[in-house]
């Protein structure tokens, strides 16, 4: 189904008749990182004995006919914020140096009954905000990978393993994978159980990076469909496999914050795209022939300074605690923000909570229109530097609507990879991945 | 304004005189504890010395003119699942036995900036759930002080603290405040940030147990003011000062699940009450004056049931982290609903959670015909006993509904407290507040 040499969801049949393993396609994934490790430093801690014989008890799985699910023996890569019995929890600051927590996160628990391999975890920004870790983009060490999970892009960009868990409250998924060339997946939110997960916010979600759209799918099904959403959510919907490609009826253009700030040849491969999909005969609606959608681009054009004023007020606590636990070991742009933070009033939050839930009201209309938008995956190829983790304007608006969102790695700017973001409307993530089946066929160079 | 010698509301003047002190309420609090406790068993953990160590500077701060709040000074007892950082979190189980947190809960933060003094930890059931701990009724010790916050109530009864914090998913807070005689408050939905509570479950609210209303008031208006409700909602709405008494236009006479059940005693005090309402000239609706109210007493008659349904599923997984961590030291009960929850499936909490939807728009309607509802606070007085904590029907629906609820100490039954329930609106605390102290001014005997 992809020419990826590192996805797993075609695996199956080549380890149930023997000619390739899950202890094999592990040390093809050690292999690899052993090479890249060095320069592109995806990998905060790594269980490396485990996982070898997490991967032999698979490997006899498959060969006695019988798995524990579609991602039984996968190697993922855990972001650093997610709590692991086995590896410390880091969370990406000093204050969290060798902390470990006391058990698995709730979609960890689900991972291993599903026979899933812990491999490791992988970099995230500072308390999966903004301060980077040392991680470099795969495609180029002068560039990062995105962030705030910045490891888990980068370690399945690099080909290191098939998948790999990330969250994401403004763009810490899709504009990643953008950067890395990754398929990046954040589910509706509350789509997968945030027990132990440590991304604080409201509007964060679990989800995940992958080698295929089938990786990113296998992977959160076999969370969700072990211990469900997040608490109050009715959680993933959708079968174990990847649904079947889905031509769209209509196709929604949006133009949302960053869109002026698109690079030239982001916005050129965009149009590109969006002329292909024209050519194989799917009605494009966009602010000139809707006034539906014009009005949701208003509404959302505020969407990051939206989405960080509610963050900021929910941020603001565990922001004290950590503090409280070693302020001098926290960067300056976080003590800044807890800092500003003691500026917060109560009634700012929930006149922020207040639009909110009106952007996602509009948004939901936009679903009688057309079945799925098309938005740039990032505003460009990754820029050079490691001391930004780019532009996520145009990542934001999913996170603000909670809706489910892909990066699927069609374009490119520069040379360097860039992401086409596909939008879908909430909990309605199948016939998301449906319709990034048919926009994959249709705009694959 | 309330005859209750322990209540704090009315402190604020004799500390400012000093014809009183918080260091003087403190050592009558602590007097009281030594008399009592030693039956009543509401106390897990004390800090005494840390207490009185507080109470001399919120003195000082009061001769100062300058006390942080209207709880400045107010000796508190903290349910068991909530983190202190001075202090273990037990969760009422041996497996949490001398566990302790990294640090406050949001909650506890916020009394602390407030002034407002953590005398110590209370009695909670197994994790905030059904197996009881030693507690016993401050009225009678051969009878159970409901639960799962049994200290918080004892303690608050036994007029040891004039407040305390408990939380509530299914009656935790309304029947043992019922039971033991005080004031328990569950707000909204929401309205108290819930970081660092172990409450596990969607529905589960922090609230506070007072003397009075003015410090069931004061005490949750200090939390929400300073650290918000939980991340995602907007949290408690109103002053930090208590609503003057509000005559309601109509109140809703409710006869929900449970009242088959209450006592002949029971029922006939809750007449009487409504009669006094009556009396006052206040109408009374209910399901024979009202189709609405028929038809919301028929979708909530299944509340228990449903509210099981859900915290089952949600409460899972941390069961299951429970017993991994020392199973042999979980209650027999608790083992049989981690069992039970194997034969659990998504779907059948998918169905639950948009069931518990249908119900809350049905109530919302209720809001246009009456400004308050009445129920009986419990089905009668505390059983005999000490092995259950009693019968919760009564106090499931403002659970599941997550309306604000309170037991107001006003009537009895076989010469034991009992309470009066009133349930509000959502987000409508304030309105509810106010229609208790008029409600309070009609009924008190």
């Amino acid at each position: 189904m992809d020419n990826n040499p590192t996805s797993y969801a075609d695996r199956a049949s080549a380890f149930a008749d023997g000619s390739d393993s899950p202890r094999v396609f592990l040390e093809r994934c050690l292999t690899t990182i052993e090479a890249r490790e060095p320069v592109v430093k995806a990998f905060v801690t790594m269980n490396i004995d485990g996982a070898r014989e997490a991967a032999d008890h698979s490997t006899q799985r498959y060969r006695a006919g019988a798995p524990l699910s579609p991602v039984d023996g996968l190697p993922v890569g855990i972001k650093d914020v997610i709590e692991t019995q086995n590896m410390p929890t880091q969370m990406g600051s000093p204050i969290f140096d060798g902390w470990q927590s006391e058990g698995d996160a709730a979609c960890i628990t689900a991972l291993r009954e599903a026979g899933a391999i812990v491999l490791g975890k992988v970099v995230t920004c500072e308390f999966a905000a903004m301060y980077p870790g040392a991680t470099t983009n795969p495609h180029d060490p002068e560039r990062t990978p995105g962030g705030s999970s910045s490891g888990s892009a980068a370690a399945v960009g690099a080909e290191m393993v098939p998948a790999a868990l990330g969250t994401q409250a403004l763009g810490s998924i899709t504009r990643p994978a953008s950067y890395c060339g990754t398929y990046g997946y954040k589910p509706t939110l509350g789509a997968i159980n945030r027990r132990g997960c440590h991304d604080h916010v409201s509007q964060s979600t679990v989800g995940a990076f992958g080698a295929s759209l089938a990786d990113c799918w296998a992977v959160t099904q076999a969370i969700a469909s072990r211990v469900g959403g997040a608490i109050g959510y009715p959680g993933l919907y959708g079968a174990a496999v990847l649904t079947p490609e889905t031509r769209p009826r209509r196709v929604i253009r949006l133009e949302t914050a960053g869109w002026a700030d698109a690079s030239g040849g982001a916005k050129a491969q965009f149009e590109d795209a969006l002329s292909r999909v024209d050519a194989a005969g799917v009605e494009i609606v966009d602010r000139r022939t809707s006034p539906l959608i014009e009005a949701f681009e208003q509404v959302i054009a505020g969407a990051t300074p939206l989405t960080r004023r509610i963050n900021a007020w929910e941020f603001r606590w565990p922001l004290a605690e950590f503090y409280q636990r070693g302020g001098d070991l926290m960067s300056p742009v976080m003590r800044q923000r807890l800092e500003d933070a003691s500026n917060l009033h109560l009634d700012d939050y929930r006149q922020g909570i207040a639009e909110r839930d009106e952007v996602r009201a509009t948004y939901d209309a936009l679903s009688r229109i057309g079945d799925v938008c098309l938005l740039l995956g990032a505003t460009g190829a990754a820029p050079l530097g490691l001391e930004s983790t780019g532009n996520a304007d145009i990542n934001v608006p999913a996170s603000l609507l909670g809706a489910p969102a892909l990066s699927l790695p069609l374009l490119s700017d520069a040379g360097l990879p860039l992401g086409l973001q596909l939008m879908g409307f909430h909990h309605r993530d199948e016939d998301l991945m449906g319709h990034a089946r048919w926009v994959e066929g249709v705009v694959r160079p």
